[in-house]
């Protein structure tokens, strides 16, 4: 394959993740990078929501694209009426916000978050606040930039001097926060990277990342984790989480749950890194998204069955508290159990 | 995709499993099958254990390659002395029994038989023996199927009324029969697959063969099937086996020991289908096959990484007893601590 990505440095660069310019918002296609380098182009707020839906960008991304989604809407209400704007940008909030439903409480949060900086600007008599909102997009960004390199210093700090590290999906931000903090603490660390069907996450992101910070990585099927886990002496998983509710259940990536019961099988810690949000206080509010099944009939674009088989494609699994050893957040290591302890609420829809 | 697949019947039909004839053996290509239907054209008994080796045939496929190979052998030292002929079939029943280390035994049994064969009518005077080698591998095959539609009806006896059954990669015919059985017990049965990569065995043939048969299939990644025996109530995990150890610890597809360990958490019996291996004494004599790494890095032809990374392919993975409910056998169903209730030889390599 000729060697398409760019690096980890730039492919978290804000500009490449999702940026809004001169009315158009550009996403980084994670669902081919870095086989490709494509951006979606979006000239809507509800482009915006539909890419978000289709997976264009996952992990953190989708929160980058909702604000700088935002930013859209207010670019295409400018010069309205401070209440037509208004009204517009809650609209266009709830439309971004329930593109998908996992993450439709962090969705709230930052594009409330976008609204009353809007109408701060929108009252003191400005018609067109597009830049108001890109630029608290960007503020927001660094700070939960900063709140997650907290998290990978935690979690690094989890993994043994010597020692090998199995991961599930990608985890954007965190993983590389992650590996940098391990880094830094003279962790000598090897990675395993379930490729993650059907998207194949793990292979081609994650396990580029890693090894672009010059890491010795390992991709595995999804199918090896108890086998590698035996034979190669795992010491730590850990994955990120679309959802840690607060009784301790994480959701994340379909094969999170496969490979977290593999893990407690041979004694190996869980580590979930994330914050528990606030707007799922048990997992009874967490609804699995499932996805076009068909995607799971193909790999890479070619077909792997004959079309009259069913596929099944639910987006997430949930892991109970009882596989989960510890939740590593931007304020300490808590127990799943225990995640009342996370104190505050302004950062946590961030990380 | 276009339907290219021809039906159970005419995939497990012997003479497009592998066939001998005149000089030459073509095995169909079970990697790509049913996406493009191509036969391996050996033309030597070595080009034969190469393609065993290449596993252009699995699961019992290459038993019967192994026979056929012989049959070429006989073919290629036609004419010459009955000493020499011997010594020749001796030479190639080695090199095509040592294709695969995992199925060498077995291979074994089956190149042996095959020159008992050759020898009775080497000396009454026969100059090719290559017929009679195939005509005595078309009768053990119909001998082995005989032993298989038992072990088919055992497994179907296990199975619910109305019920999902999960299986893992490729089973041949015995997941043929297995399912003939349960149509004949009148078991209303769903079928869930998980697709097995890197070769999606389960996609392209398991789920194929059972859609051809009338069954409700449908297709899951590697990553699913914790998430699917939770979901939808699976209520029987059932793979083959490349081995089954005398001990219990049962040697299948890489991917069967991952999901075995969710069947254990989630309560979900594991049966498995075959007899014991007396080449096999304990687990201790298994060398487990690790193939091109680089298998791992592309899907379906398309690479899913960058090429600095590394992959990993253990052919197979070791499923301890702890984890198997029980053994079907030919002769009945037996517990994994107790095969040495497993009597006789002469059918059991046939299996």
């Amino acid at each position: 394959m000729e060697r398409q990505d760019k690096g980890l440095a730039w492919m978290l660069q804000y500009e490449n993740i999702a940026w809004y310019e001169d009315g158009v918002v550009r996403i980084l296609d994670r669902r081919i990078y870095p086989i490709k380098v494509i951006k979606v182009e979006c000239r809507t707020h509800q482009e915006v929501a539909d890419a978000i839906r289709k997976m264009v960008t996952q992990s953190a991304g989708p929160y980058t694209a909702a604000a700088m989604g935002m930013a859209l809407a207010a670019y295409e209400c400018r010069g309205r009426s401070e209440a037509e704007q208004t009204e517009y940008l809650k609209a266009a909030a709830y439309t971004i916000s329930h593109a998908r439903p996992t993450t439709t409480w962090r969705m709230e949060k930052i594009t409330e978050a976008c609204i009353a900086e809007a109408k701060k600007a929108l009252a003191g008599g400005m018609d067109d606040v597009s830049e108001v909102i890109k630029d608290f997009a960007i503020a927001q960004n660094d700070e939960r930039y900063a709140g997650i390199s907290r998290v990978g210093k935690y979690m690094a700090e989890l993994f043994p001097e010597h020692g090998a590290v199995m991961t599930y999906c990608f985890a954007e931000t965190i993983v590389g926060m992650m590996l940098k903090e391990a880094g830094l603490q003279g962790k000598n660390i090897k990675l395993f990277c379930p490729e993650t069907r059907p998207y194949f996450q793990g292979a081609r992101l994650t396990a580029s990342v890693a090894r672009d910070m010059g890491f010795d990585v390992t991709i595995i099927t999804d199918g090896m984790p108890a086998f590698v886990m035996k034979k190669e002496g795992i010491d730590v998983f850990t994955t990120a989480a679309d959802v840690i509710c607060c009784d301790g259940h994480v959701v994340n990536k379909v094969g999170t749950y496969n490979t977290a019961i593999a893990a407690k099988y041979h004694g190996i810690p869980y580590y979930v890194s994330g914050t528990p949000d606030q707007g799922h206080p048990t997992v009874d509010t967490v609804k699995i998204e499932m996805r076009d099944p068909d995607f799971v009939l193909q790999a890479m674009g070619t077909p792997t069955a004959n079309q009259e088989v069913k596929g099944y494609y639910p987006a997430f699994d949930i892991t109970p508290p009882e596989l989960v050893s510890r939740v590593v957040t931007d304020q300490g290591v808590l127990s799943p159990y225990k995640l009342s302890d996370y104190k505050g609420v302004k950062d946590q829809f961030l990380v």
